[in-house]
Order: C-alpha cells, then structure tokens, then sequence
C-alpha cells in the first residue's frame, strides 16, 4: 500500500448478468474501464469470480498510478465482515465467502459490499447527497437496492444487511418475488416491474400496447426497460403511463421510508431513474400525496442520483481505499 | 443541578387520554407516581401543559432527594430541537412549542421526545434490550409507536421524526388512519384495531362474537383491549383469533422493518403487548414467515417490553437526566 496523496483504487460493480470495473482517483473520476458479462444467475459463484478477476487485471495493466485496494459491490446482502454474500437473490449465491476466495487470487487489500450501500456511498462522497446528514438511497435496476446513510456512515444493520427495501411487502398477496415473498415493493417499483406490466399489457391485447410491440418487431420478450423509457421520451402514452405507475410505487414506498427514517434527501439511482421526470415527477406527486404529517413536518427533497451507472464502482473502489487507508 | 451520582429525575409520559409521571433514580426505578386524565384528544395543548404541571409539581412535593430534570415523552413527532411538538394525531396538535410553555412554569430544564424514543431508550437501559447494539422498537398502543437505536444513540432522523413505522402504508387503499392517509400499518397492528375488528364482528351478527358481547352486556361500544385481551386469556377462541390477526400484521411489518434495518433485537411494547404470547406467538410465525432470505440470514430476536406502561416515562426521566448531566 501507499500513502501518496493521488491514490487509485478500483471498483467492481457485480449485476445480474455483468461485471463492471473501474480505476477510480479521489476525486471519484474514473480513470479507466473493463467490462465483461457473466450467464445470467450463474449458480457457480466461481464463474463470477474468473469474471472479476479477469476485469482486475485488465484494469491494473491498463493503469500506470498506484491502486492502493480493491472494492466489490454485489447486489446481494453482504455480511457485516464484508467478506460474505450472505443472500444475493439475482445471482443465487448463499453463503459466498467472496472476498476470501477472491483474495487467493488477487494481490490488492479487498473490501465487499452491498452495491447499493456502495451507490449511496458514491453520491454522498461526490454525487447529489453531498453534505446531507441523513440519506436514504433507493437504485431501481432489475430489483430496487437501498442505503441508509446518517453523518456520512453507512448503518449497515446488526448482521450487515441494513437497507434491503426492495423486500419489505406492500401488496399483502401480491406479485411473487425471487426472494421467496409476494407483494415486496420491487415487484412494483423496478426495471423488472416496468418490463413485466408492459408485456402484460401485450399479452392482453391491448390496443394501447400497439407501439411498444411495434418497436420490439411484435415480440414481447424482446422487450426491456430501456426501450420503454425512450418509448415515453419520445412521447408514447402507454410508456409514459407505465413509467408513472412505476413512480407511483416508488412514491407510496419512499412516503413509508420518510415515515421510518426521516431523511434529509432521497437520491432516487439504478437504470430506471435514466427516465428522468418521467419516473420522478409522479414519484415526488406519489411522495407528497402519501406522506404521513405532510404540512405538518419538513419534507425530504427527492433528487436523481448524478453519478449513473458508476456510482456502484466509483462507491466501491472509494469504500475500499477508506478501509485500506482510514483517515484518507 | 446537583452532581450527586444518585440524581433523580421526572419523567411524564402524555398519552391520548393521561399524563402519567414519575420520579425515577439512575437504576431505573419508578420512586414516585403521579397520573391525571386529560380530555380525549383535546384541541387545547393549555389543558394537557396545565396536567403536566400538575403532575410535576405533585412529583416534586413527594419528593426528598435532587432531582435534576424533567423529560417529556409525547405520542407525537417531536421536532429535532427537542422542545416542538410538530404533528400528533391522537392529541390534535401542530407545531406546538411544548418545552417553551413548560419551561415558564416548571425551573428544571425540560427535554421532550417522543415517547416511543423515550420507552426504547429505557429498554435499551434498563430492560429488554441491554447490550444490543441495533434495536427496533414497536410499542402497540392506540397506534404503533417506533424507535430505532443504534450503539446506544436514538436515530432521530434528519428532522427529529423517525420511527413513525405506524404510518407506513401496508394495504394500498386500506383503512382511514388519523394520520390522513389509508392503509397505515397502525390500522392493522394495534389497539384500535383490535377493537374495530372485534365490534365489526359483534356488528355482522357473528355468533362467534357471542361471549365477547356478554362480556360488555351487549353493548359493543364498551368494549376495550383489555377486554379482549382477558377474555383469550381465559380461553375465547374468538379473542385469541382477534390477537392473532394482530400479530400476524405486527410480523409482517418488523419482517419489513428487519429487511430495512436488520437489527439484532425487536421489542415489543405498549398496552396490546400485555397479551404476551397470545400476541407474540402469531407475530413471531408471520415474522419468520415474511422476512426475506430467511433461512440464509440471521434473525433478529422479537422479545416482550419489560418494563411494560412505565418505559416511556423511565425513559423520559433518563433522557432528559443524561441531556442535563451529560456523561452522566
């Protein structure tokens, strides 16, 4: 390790079907990029971790500065020693002793996290939570992920697996949810949500679906998250609907984390906050309609997350140089 | 102020209908009581600020040793400062400035908190959460009081209102709740739900309704929670159903609120927890039920209150004597 002043660290941010790295500098730019996709919930871990290696070494030979640490962010719950996958639904792994295993094969000080624990991070280091005391962080990807931060210290609960929202039910009898629930609020408010109402909306027959099947040359499954946002960015009613409905959920669900943890700022992140004003315009109407004591208390600002899709690795790799470095 | 290490100090605690008060020592003990009833859900805070110093000043007259400090805890969201009651629904208050109007009138410095915070706090002291370092607690009364503590401190959030889990929405479009909103945890985990249930069965005409109706002499407006509670005790069926649709509710919301905090205990409290396992068996089969990657986490423990209708005062007292002695 070193104590210079400029040092790199690198973070990995570990999806469903992808790992994404990158040489992260202080300031939280990132320096440098790899990126490499994995078979979709790959039931042998080690698959995963010849995936983060690969992208590891990709990196430190594209890299001439010192990189002082390695951070993962997993989206899975992460033990409070940081080194263990306790539970990732999206990726089938339980009990994965991931840091350990990666360690054997890579020469750089390793810290695991949440990815959204690693997210919140970010924004709050160099991103829209900047000088907030009380964060909450809500990422709507393939499932939602959350953080609490209070005075710049993510509170990772007892065992380590604080800000798992996306499980806590809000449909009694609702929608079935891999993590073995039904009616968990990411089943309503998220990528998968988003897709799966759109098709279900195909299904029917509805007329109202008539453009979005056409984008997808008539084949439901082809569609995906993505193509319904730039369906609504470029004026189509039902996607712009259907964004709505998704902003509705994630507005009733924050009014209840208010309710919990009266945050400063909710920093709304994840591949669906991509959409804009078109999620987060019905959500702070959803927010405010549903708000216990509203007019009668201070409300938290809703914002968009400012760093996109890197705010996972920039947390990450920003995480692990805190810990391979305290006080830097 | 004195610095004796036996200082005493008040603690009241202003429910709905009462202002219970009491002189506590460093041990946590109850040395002194006073209670006075108070106008349901007075729309005039002078009447429950006259009670309180009535209360203070039976206390005070008691009393022989020092007693240091006067802490309030008020069913209500209490403002960061500590001194402002911003919004409570069962006393019809908004923005009242409580520890200003007391303060003119009792010369002992006042802090006022929540009263939820206040009976965590004394739990985590003196009763059913000693040496945990992350407590949820949920008091089952009128409504769902709630508290988190992490390494000793209260969370108060950002503005000074967490923990109001009572009004999280779990049934989209459910029951009117005080608050404003419909489908607030609180309509379905609580006092008051208990007894709605219970007389919207005596009003169906239910024969399953018969015993509880003999017991309140036809009359279903008579009937309390206590009641309800007495009568499972000695073995109604029908009440110990009424019990355990509470308990199911009270372990859906904590297996929400362990997917959003994971602590390592839950402690039960408030007037409905006095029905120990008729209520706590139910919610802990719903808790294990519902948490999110059970079997592949650990489990936070859910535990009865101990130190049952006089936490919110003990803790109150204590509050308020570590705000006026701190290190104390």
């Amino acid at each position: 390790m070193t104590g210079a002043a400029g040092a790199l660290a690198i973070g990995i941010d570990i999806g469903g079907t992808k790992v994404a790295g990158g040489v992260v500098d202080e300031s939280g730019r990132v320096r440098a990029r790899a990126r490499r996709s994995t078979p979709h919930r790959s039931t042998e871990p080690r698959v995963v971790e010849d995936t983060i290696v690969e992208v590891v070494e990709a990196l430190l030979a594209d890299t001439s500065g010192d990189v002082v640490a390695v951070g993962i962010g997993a989206a899975g719950f992460v033990a409070a020693d940081r080194a263990t996958v306790v539970f990732a639904p999206h990726l089938s792994w339980r009990d994965e002793p991931l840091r350990e295993a990666l360690q054997r094969r890579v020469a750089l000080p390793i810290v695991v996290d949440n990815d959204a624990n690693a997210a919140a991070w970010a924004e709050w280091r160099h991103g829209a939570a900047r000088g907030e005391s009380h964060v909450v962080m809500v990422t709507l990807g393939t499932g939602i992920g959350g953080a609490l931060l209070v005075d710049g210290e993510v509170l990772r609960g007892r065992f380590g697996i604080a800000g798992e929202f996306g499980h806590m039910q809000v449909v009694p009898g609702g929608h079935r949810c891999e993590c073995g629930n039904r009616g968990c609020w990411e089943q309503y408010a998220s990528g998968n949500a988003l897709v799966r109402e759109a098709r279900s909306l195909m299904q029917a027959g509805s007329p109202l679906a008539t453009d979005l099947l056409d984008r997808v040359g008539g084949d439901a499954s082809a569609l995906t998250g993505p193509l319904i946002t730039e369906a609504a960015q470029q004026g189509d009613p039902t996607a712009t609907e259907l964004l709505a409905d998704v902003g509705l959920w994630l507005g009733v669900g924050i009014a209840g984390l208010a309710a919990a943890f009266d945050p400063g700022t909710f920093v709304i992140g994840g591949g669906v906050s991509a959409a804009g004003e078109l999620l987060l315009g019905p959500a702070r109407d959803a927010y405010r309609r549903h708000l216990t004591g509203r007019g009668y208390r201070p409300e938290a600002q809703v914002v968009a997350a400012r760093l996109g899709n890197e705010a996972g690795l920039i947390g990450a790799a920003d995480l692990a140089r805190t810990a391979a470095r305290p006080g830097s």
